[in-house]
């Protein structure tokens, strides 16, 4: 199936315990760079040095952990119409709403719905383009490889989320045959393999763009991922979580889907991130890759060939 | 403008004039798999390693090096034909033609166009798909990360060429607005920065898929290349290249565009390769990048800030 | 303390469960080079590449994994009965004997001592040179930085052994003041941080020749470490181990003492291998660095800033 | 022959035509720390990060760029009284001179001497320790394995100096078997490789502490050069080199001598500087590598397999 015009998954809403901790964390130790704070405080955006729109991340205080929703910048104003005229039409998706222009800061409207593994999802066309300060005579002009003053693990982009939920089907056919999604790798338990219990699904030449694994549970996200450039990076990731005494969950190590070189961490409220480089390039035309449940293990920890404890137990 | 469906360059026919030579450089030096040749000896097909299609390249002895045509995958018959009424409506293209299945092994009916600044291009849908070799428990089973028995640089991919033509205008508004590709960056002269002497274009979140400089010829090649994984793979490159006397052009080094980190050199008949990591995520919705001609030192070569003689002046 | 004449570890000789699996994962995984067999097939002797001695490594079939003994090179014949006299002299050592030449292949006479710690351990200052094959045009002339042909992971050298036994204090004091090694790192107990539990030593620039944990044994052997060049060949150690159903311990990893970038991992007879890079350069007048016991965790793995389960409990 | 106890390059006096260039260059842009600056504020000293000992680089204002001095710190002060005497007693040098301790801020006394390709070099036994910042309970107390506060390109160590001079024979015969050097790597002109134009001398495990090339000049500096990590760090120093418009001589590329992983770059002043990373372990009992004349250009750029223009004729 050809692109339908999802471009990527443009921002996160994570709730954390202590916002002052989390700003924190997310500036300091990821290196995410803060672009806008509610005027009452109450949220706080940022993005990754390397990502141009005004931003990637919204981290709101609340009581409980976790994913607010998961929204994906589409490449027009009637891309969006007619995907959320499909959404609404396909009978998967629940809770469809428009939110308006500047609920989110410098964002225009977005649609938004709830899939059937129970998160909430949105859609959108249009947030202000602020730059990555790389241009050294004008925002896009001339510029260098990337901008100065960078701190901490100087997180590239925001890039994906893997999530649990339990209606795997119901999602994947979603994202799949509604949003045009292609499957890059599963995950697939039974004695025939027939059943599918992880699902890697991407719109893009990434290996991923979100992620699925059937879980009991409804809305749950396991991480926000976010881009390194390369493998050293990965290690002086690790680095820096271990002197600021950030708790790592796993790694520095490769998954075996999609081949990224990983480390998994959590920021204060219990959210999981993720740091990785590498992977390769997808296309639509590309077989799916099958990992059968027996290798699960290598699937996801290729290293150690089997799971943490954490990896199935720990999620918000 | 939203995604037409071209999906990637898919192959390069590169003219040379030993072809036992040539064969001996791409398959052991760049480390190419050879895929197939014709019964007469004529043609050779390969690919990179991490490449599921049936080949990415064609070599071909002639008396003159170049390159003979460049082919797009699309992603699927239905765009096959409606791109290729689309390039022949445009008024942009000369010597259109279809090229019957076959004529390139396991591949499907080609459209074959000439751009403006004289290149051959070619649109097609179909190529057998004979995978990677990671795979463990079948084609696309329980893969491991990279195959056994890899040789040379081991290249992963052909990735884009760099050609030189004379119309720019009329090649950038074909690949524009006829094939939706976006402008990830421009190279612009003048007092007043509006005459644009190169330009790269990307149909996928790669930062270039094709570039094309200005220059009064027709139909050239400044260079195929080809993907490398890591930085330190480019070093081991320069390191194959120096011990088997293949002779290097420039590098190991950064562009300042795509801010790739390259290194390139010859094949025995001159015509110029790259293999290359790194380079930024590029959507559509990404401003174009401009570099004035003042800078195009450090586009170029973002290390030594100035062109090397070669690089102007050499191509095939 | 000056410099005695101990030039590096030369050799480590290790008892394997089955040569055969033994010689496979030596030089298949790990990559090392075989130089020798003995004429009864009982001893198998290999060298990392970047390795110009004949061996360094003694693989010899037997009921009991575990170490025989380590060998140390010296700066010639002169410091070898020099430095034989002040073991003896020391009254630090046991068992000590001479070795006649040739009882290893292509190797000098050999004075063999016990330390306090149970472990065997060698002087010898003659070793027949066979080079690292980067020559090209002779031995030592005009080399390329690597040799061409090698093998799975590739290791460059035989690096250091950390060694479990009970009279630490007696082996550091044999290594500091009679063998003239400086105390690069410590691992100190107690409240006082008086009660040194680890030592890491260094006859040379590099972090550690050897080091032992106090332990409450005799003669064993947690890791027989060797080189890597960089982080990248970690991970790619870590994809080969993984692809070879070799049994992966922990890692990639930092380790805090040392700082090198690691993975440890089995033979096949349950000897623990490491392959590392990084760390730094050491110099006799560098303080040394003391890591209290509340710091264990994180001056073993840096990043986890734990011990895993096996890193006490399983040596050989 | 032994070690005679000379422990490294402990510093090296840069005569600079700006000193606020220069402090701006070397803390900014190579990422040195200043330690001290003299009263008058004529000579300020720095250091790379993870050198213990106060300072390794001295600028000093004047009205010509090169090499003041380079010292050698000794492993004590009896090494620093006997190797003096060597050094009066060989007659090869020249200039023999003991300057009082004080004189280099936190540095004890010094044997100068000059050498007979007309450069002045000093040993020393004494200088303060103030540490690398990296302890977390104490100076040398359960380390990260790198500061915070890193600037610019952040430099590990000051690590070797390459001069050029005449007398190319006297000066190694000095180093070699007055002062213990071994001779790592050597460049052989002449139809029988007998005639000496280049020699890489090593005190320690490096491939070289020091390196000559035969000149028709006296007390010339080619470059002093600095250590850093990874590869990728050097092309992250190429980056900050460019950004900062600091000229680039050559590089990132390798060296075949050394294997060093290198870029070469001038300070304010046309003194030219390297950091490069990698190289193998140095030991006296390592076979020489003899580089013939005619393999100098991949001897010296191994990649490009020539000479630059300015390797031979630019030099302060």
């Amino acid at each position: 199936m050809a692109s339908t015009g999802v471009l990527r998954p443009g921002h996160v809403a994570l709730r954390v315990l202590d916002l002052a901790a989390a700003i924190e964390h997310y500036t300091k130790v990821l290196g995410l760079i803060e672009t806008a704070r509610d005027p009452a405080g109450k949220r706080v955006f940022l993005k990754g040095w390397d990502e141009h729109d005004h931003h990637s991340v919204v981290l709101r205080e609340a009581d409980e952990s976790g994913m607010d929703f998961l929204g994906w910048k589409v490449d027009g104003p009637a891309t969006l119409k007619a995907l959320a005229a499909d959404v609404e039409a396909s009978g998967l998706a629940t809770e469809c709403a428009w939110i308006p222009a500047g609920d989110l800061p410098e964002t225009g409207e977005r649609f938004r719905f709830t899939i059937p593994t129970g998160h909430v999802m949105e859609l959108y066309a249009e947030k202000t383009v602020i730059g990555n300060g790389c241009g050294t005579d004008g925002p896009d002009v001339n510029p260098n490889p990337w901008p100065d003053g960078l701190v901490g693990i100087a997180a590239v982009r925001f890039d994906h989320c893997l999530l649990y939920g339990d209606d795997l089907d119901g999602t994947v056919k979603l994202f799949r045959d509604v949003l045009g999604f292609g499957l890059a790798e599963q995950v697939m338990a039974g004695p025939n393999h027939d059943f599918m219990i992880g699902a890697f699904l991407s719109c893009s030449n990434k290996a991923h763009d979100v992620a699925f694994i059937r879980q009991p549970v409804k809305g749950k996200i396991h991480h926000a991922s976010f881009l390194l450039n390369s493998w050293e990076q990965v290690l002086r990731a690790g680095d820096i979580l271990s002197r600021t005494h950030t708790s790592i969950d796993i790694g520095p190590t490769r998954h075996g889907i999609t081949r990224g070189e990983t480390i998994y961490f959590f920021d204060p409220s219990g959210n999981r991130n993720e740091v990785f480089s590498g992977g390769y390039t997808y296309y639509p035309d590309k077989p799916t890759i099958t990992w059968t449940e027996a290798e699960l293990g290598p699937a996801i920890f290729y290293h150690d060939r089997k799971l943490n404890e954490a990896f199935l137990s720990v999620f918000t």
